[in-house]
């Protein structure tokens, strides 16, 4: 069974019985955004939480055992042409170097870890058009001197 | 007075003179990601403000007037190399697709602004190791059926 | 089914049963830009449309459903080798600025969306030759202060 | 006097006296779009346009000669990172497919030339918010068989 | 029936029976450029060449009737590896900028267009070593103003 | 002196004198399409050469000896913007294989060479447009076995 | 039978049995480096030449006869990512320049042919390790003046 | 002095003295491949070399000195647009895994050194076209099992 | 059997079994690096290798035995995306430079070969957390000069 | 003054006083790689050790001062040209998923940090050889969960 069939299973499977991202998240107990990386391939699986997935997403536990193991993650284009994933290219394009010179302002010389990180998205509703809050929230490593 | 002179000139200021962001921010009454986009000259500014940061950088207002009119915005290089911004890339990389995934499944088909947007950077103090929270704030903007 | 199938089916019966783009969208009731980018994958379906569609098509609603998700826009190349739609990037390379700069002198500083959008395409006859008539109208959107 | 000098000096002109590319086109008596885009060194002036040219930004004609020579058309960056700008291209990227199934669909096998081209750009006042409108008319051209 | 899978009928057909592309252009009476490049994918059929085309190959009709539609024109490859076509490719890297002026000083601000345009590939006998000859003719297109 | 120099002298005495390449051309007794290569540095000029250009465009022939050694041959862009040298790209991907296939065919397994090549660029007056008629001639050259 | 399927099966029976490029370069009475390229499908095989080959690998002869017709020549990457592959790359890196001036030197404005060309790979023992000496023979060709 | 301007100030001495790349390596009595690439900046010299050089290029010492520190070796451009410099990328594309294959064959894994690497360029005097000769011999280094 | 079915396999089987690249490198006594590497398709393998191979996998040796000839190596992108591979990448751009000037100041001009080359990768238990130790070890060569 | 012209200043002192790395690692007593990355422009200097610096290059403090803030790191090229750096690129493409697999097997899902990170250069003499070792060491950052 490979990695990406097993992603396709997941995502037949939740168009066929219409689950949410949501569902999925609450039924292995961790949050949507680590879920839908996860199920996207961009995660590593517990054993555990596998068996819970195979019973939401009604798929044999044998045909996502392998999301037990370590992914290689990226997306397949690094610009992307989405617009909806543009958009946040776009704002690296614009804010990219006032993130890294607020960063350095508030901490010093290091970086926000993307690897000690958590992120959510959420809906902030509102009369004049709901908004998109995305929050992420990273380590602050220090560039080490030696 | 061309754009990129005067982009110059506030940043030789600011080390100069030893000021921050934040302190250029609040002598203008602006949010510090704002400010600090629009000095690295990715905003437009208001003929006010432009005295106000004329006063604070201790520069001439007409060396910086220029700032007024609208900016070609971007970065340099498309894919960062420095490590601080390239993180962010690499969040996109690894997220973007969930991020993708999860507007759609809380908004429905369109796209989070990077135009109606807001973003701030904040620091989170932890014993742990301190952490970088950023938040942006898109309005979600549906797409169009016709 | 997947979504790359089910636009592929569309497109064998449109010629199969010598259908015009024209056809189908007056078979649900939308502009002719719209359906046709929303056949060839760029839009997404109400459950309402596809059976119209289905219909006209001589398909399986089921085999179309998939269609009703949102999908990953863009095409497969970023700068076009097709001459038709390379004349469009070439506008873009030749009167792109100066698109900007009359944006932002009737406007000021923002974006024509492309979210908000609708676009149509005209036949122009003229003894000297028909003409395209290309027109694209999109909300303004002013770039936020905060 | 070199071409970059020359649109350089228009551009400061039009800074310095306030100028707006309506008042420049009005005092050559063309269209706005032509206008600005010859002025950003994408078109062939006549002799007598220059010196009405010359006149309205209080330049000597003789540095604005070189416009009359045809120019080497294009961007420096064939994928804009300019939001503004980027907007056009991301049309292209979602509908350029659409654009090139209806030309062929109205006129059969043949592009819309960029050549024999006119574009506007208006503002269409609207209370949920103002739109640009685009209109781009080009000749089609039949694809030739021998 | 796939446009590409009916290219390569008529490929393996053309090797198999032993045909030239002469050959096949004499059978539809059209040139021998444009009949190779329609074949290879380039150009869009009439109906009765379709049938004349398939009494040649020796192919059913509606294998090849795909080829009535538009293509998407274009290679696969924007810069040519192989040595016979890149030579074309070094010709406009070392000749492009003199075309265009030469196009300009005989014709004023224009292009040759490669639409309303016509190319013949002929030998010519040398006792030094023959010689390749290509003969474009396209229409001039002056750029217009408004 | 370096070549961009003498390149650039050469182009200012042309648009200053109001010289035509053909002027060029017929001074020093070479072909339009080589003498204007050669002044955009894309040749080796001969020393008399040298003295006869020097003379007509009104330059110390020590400023253009430069021109005698042999050049890096090139273009600063591989894919062309200008939308006249574009158009010759453009042939090469619609009609690029084409080529190949009428080569081979005529005169066996080998290419057109791109040095013992000679071009000439005509212009065909025509009632329904005058045409621009660009004839290459190059030496076939045979692969060799060994 | 495809080209490429061609080029597979001949990889196969080599490794099957055993075969060097030598063996079979004798067996068709050719150098070892035109052989292996036509064997890799960067080459045109005469009929006799195949049915040669085709006892040799022990292959039916009408597998192979798709290569007696012309090939696109090329490598899938054009900068080659294997170590031995790349340090051919690296030598033009490092002395392409200086190949270019001494080729001018000796011989004056013109290229070294790769199409009248041959080249030989043999191994020099070396008691400090054996060399890899590769020589390139290829024809001088002046540049064309006219 | 900087390592740029002093390769320019040899080649203007070169030039300016008429002096060959041949005249330069007697000078300093090394190979004409080595001494053309190190004046290009593309080797390390001895200071005993630089003072040989300073003489016939009639050079100050001090201004060639920077030559005696270890270069970044390499050249502008990637992928050769030159056609003399692109004739030897074209055989890397052409005969590039036969080299591999030739290599492995006669010498088993690994490569052929680039930095324990001669070559020598030589004129074939021939009455059917005279040959360049170029001959690479680098030792043979295997790959290492661990 | 193909070189990647082979990988495949191998991979599968190390799943299916649960081992280790530890195991199989003892398995055949080699490291863990190279054991790794080769099992990736980036090694020539022994006979001897290939049936110590077979049986820790359980695979038939005939299945393996073409990773005994030798591979093109290299990965599927020159950029790493995987941040666990791009961490690499980006030591690589920030001290990179650095890297060259201190073997070039311990050694002279020169390299560090990629191939007379071992590595190793180690964990260092560490109470404020772990630390991967990667050590890389490679015969310097020092550039030739003749 | 600029942090580019400081680093140039730093280099020209080194090579004028015929100073090593070594040297001036020592004098700020930090580590060899450490220094050499920080005087190239890729780290952060203390104030105190800018004076030392200051000392040992001969050069006025106000001329480094720049070098206390942080830097944009990076090389100008993603992919080296130049040998020395090359072969560490090479060494990614040929065993970079070799050590994300041994990373994995040792230490789990997650990166070696880049920032949190230490590295040495030393010289192992060896009768066979002299060999680099390069010695890289970073925390390993385990991927969360949340």
């Amino acid at each position: 069974m490979e990695r990406t069939a097993a992603i396709k299973k997941i995502c037949d499977a939740k168009f066929r019985l219409g689950l949410t991202w949501a569902d999925i998240a609450r039924s292995i107990d961790r949050s949507e955004v680590w879920t839908t990386a996860a199920c996207l391939g961009q995660g590593t699986w517990e054993h555990d939480d596998i068996e819970k997935l195979a019973k939401i997403t009604d798929l044999p536990t044998e045909e996502l055992e392998i999301l037990t193991t370590v992914p290689y993650r990226g997306r397949s284009e690094s610009i992307p042409q989405d617009p909806t994933v543009y958009r946040l290219h776009e704002i690296l394009l614009v804010y990219g170097d006032t993130i890294k010179e607020l960063i350095h302002e508030k901490f010093g010389d290091g970086i926000m870890s993307a690897i000690d990180f958590t992120m959510d998205i959420d809906k902030k509703v509102d009369p004049a058009g709901d908004r998109v809050v995305i929050t992420m929230n990273g380590k602050f490593l220090p560039y080490k001197k030696w």
